[in-house]
C-alpha cells in the first residue's frame, strides 16, 4: 500500500490550478507544474483567486488556512524536478491527445516505480493514454467539476489495465484531500456526470429555442422540483458556451434542427462577449463574484 | 380581476389531496371532491398523513396550523354542490382524456361565469381537453411535483386560447397559495420538468444497464456535482418504477436495447414488490418516513 505525500499537478490552468490549491490546502505537498514562466505567474494569480473564493464559499476555511495551503505549494516549469519525488501525479493539460501523452511519456520515464499517474482528461478513454506512461496499471482516470472545493466531486475511472490496488490508494487519497471521489466500474466515455448532464442540458436548449418558457422560468422550475442549486441556463453560464459548442461540434450524430439552431445562437453569444460566467454574462448577468444580477 | 378565495379540488387521490391540502393551509375555502364514500374516508386518511409530514419537513408548520387547514377543507361526493361556488377549480382525476372531458363538461355546466378551471394532467394537453368545459379562455393546465409541500412548484401551462388574464389570476393565486409558479409560454408535452427530467433519467438507466458505476456511487455524483438533493435512482424510487415503466411503454419511438432492459428489470422489480418508496423499497430500502436505510 502507497501512502501519498508528494503531489504534482502537471498544468495550472483554470482546473490545474483548482485542484493543486484544493489539495494543497487539505495538507499535502504539492509541485505545480506548467510550460513557462508566464504560466507559472498566472497560476499565482489564480492560487490567490481560489484562495479567496473558498473563503467566501465555504465556513472553515480562513485567511490562515489559505496561507498554510499556499505555502504547501511549489511551482516550477522543470517537468523533471516536478515529478522526482511524486507518489501521485494529476495531469491537467490542454484536452490534445498527442500533448497528452507526450506529457505522460516524460512523466513515465523520469517518475518513481511507485508513482500513481491520474489523467484529468475529460474527452479521452484513459486506455487511449495509459500505454504512454509505460506501466497502464498504475494509470486511472480522475475527473474534477468546475469550482472543485464547492463542487468536490472526483469521478474515478479505471481502464482496463488499472490495479485495483492502485484504484483503492487514489479513493482514499481523495478522501483525505476531502473530496468526494465517486467510483466507476469500467470506462465510459464522459464519465457519470456528463453522461447525464449532456441530455438534461440538451433538453433545455430544447425548450429554450421553441420559446415554450423564459430562461428564468426554466431554471427556476429546475432548481425547486429537483432541490438543485442551479438551473440549466445557470449551470451552462458556468461552463461557459465555448464548451457547450465544442461538446456539440464533437459529435458525430446527425442532429436535429434545434440542435442547430441552439449552436448558432450560442456562437451569436460568444461573439458578442456572453459566453457565460467568464465574460461576467452569458444567459444572465454576474457581479465579480459570480452572482447573478440580472437576465 | 377575479379574487381567488374559494377552492375546489376534483379528485383527492395521492396528488389530489396534496394540492387541496396546502392550498387549504395557507388559507383558502377548499372543497374536496371525490367520487363517492370510500374515496372520501381515504382522503381524510391522507390529509391526516400530509399534515404530519408538512410538520415534520417545514418549519413554519405547527400541529396548530396543521389543525386550522383540516378545518378549512370539505369534503363531497356531490359534484354540483362541490363547484357551485368556486372560483378555481383544480381537477386531478385519474389520467385517462375521456374521464377528465367528461368532469370538465359538468363541472363547465354548473360553475359560475367566473369560475377559472385548472387542469391538472401530466400526459395531455390542455388543448385536448379545453373546449369540453365550454369556455377554454379560462382553462389551464397546472402541474405539480410529487410532495405539493415540499417540491412546491406548480408548472403553469396555458394554451393557446387561454386568455392572458386568467393565466395572471391564477399564477398570483399561486403565489398567495405559498407555492413557486412557472409560467410556460405556450403548449409542450411534458410541461418544463418532465421534459428535462426524462433524459436525464434514460442516461442514469443506461449506466446502470451497462454496469458503468453502482447505483448510490451514481446519485453521489448527481447530488454532489450538481448541488442536489436526488440523484437519478432516488428519484426513480420517489416516482415509483410502475410510471417510469408507463412512460417508457407509452412511447411510440423505437427504443435502444439498453432501454428495453431496463424497462425489464424495472418490470420484475415491481412484481418482486420493489417498486419504489410506495413499496418502501426500491433501489434503496426505506422506513416509514422515507429516509434511506440501505441499498
Amino acid at each position: 500500500m502507497t501512502a501519498i505525500k508528494n503531489v504534482s499537478v502537471i498544468g495550472s490552468g483554470v482546473l490545474g490550478a483548482q485542484i493543486a490549491f484544493v489539495i494543497a490546502h487539505a495538507g499535502f505537498k504539492v509541485t505545480a507544474w506548467d510550460i513557462n514562466d508566464d504560466a507559472v505567474e498566472a497560476a499565482k494569480g489564480r492560487f490567490e483567486s481560489i484562495g479567496n473564493k473558498m473563503i467566501a464559499d465555504l465556513e472553515n476555511v480562513t485567511e490562515s488556512s489559505v496561507a498554510t495551503g499556499r505555502d504547501n505549494i511549489s511551482l516550477t516549469t522543470d517537468l523533471n524536478a516536478a515529478v522526482a519525488e511524486a507518489d501521485l501525479v494529476i495531469e491537467a493539460a490542454p484536452e490534445k491527445l498527442e500533448l497528452k501523452r507526450e506529457i505522460w511519456k516524460k512523466v513515465g520515464a523520469v517518475a518513481p516505480s511507485h508513482t500513481i499517474f491520474c489523467s484529468n482528461t475529460s474527452s479521452f478513454l484513459g486506455s487511449e493514454i495509459a500505454d504512454a506512461c509505460g506501466d497502464a496499471s498504475r494509470f486511472i482516470n480522475t475527473h474534477f467539476a468546475n469550482r472543485v472545493w464547492l463542487y468536490n466531486i472526483v469521478e474515478i475511472m479505471p481502464n482496463p489495465e488499472t490495479d485495483r490496488t492502485y484504484r483503492d490508494v487514489v479513493v482514499e487519497f481523495f478522501n483525505e484531500a476531502k473530496m468526494e471521489p465517486v467510483v466507476m466500474k469500467k470506462e465510459q466515455r464522459a464519465y457519470l456526470l456528463n453522461t447525464m448532464m449532456v441530455p438534461f442540458l440538451q433538453a433545455a436548449q430544447y425548450l429554450y429555442v421553441n420559446d415554450v418558457a423564459s430562461v428564468d422560468q426554466i431554471d427556476k422550475d429546475w432548481r425547486i422540483a429537483m432541490g438543485s442549486d442551479m438551473g440549466p441556463f445557470q449551470i451552462m453560464d458556468m461552463i461557459g458556451l465555448r464548451s457547450i459548442v465544442n461538446v456539440a461540434e464533437a459529435s458525430k450524430e446527425e442532429q436535429p434542427e434545434w440542435k442547430k439552431r441552439f449552436t448558432e445562437i450560442a456562437k451569436q453569444m460568444i461573439e458578442e462577449g456572453r459566453s457565460g460566467q467568464g465574460d461576467g454574462k452569458g444567459f444572465y448577468t454576474y457581479d465579480s463574484e459570480g452572482n447573478i444580477l440580472a437576465q
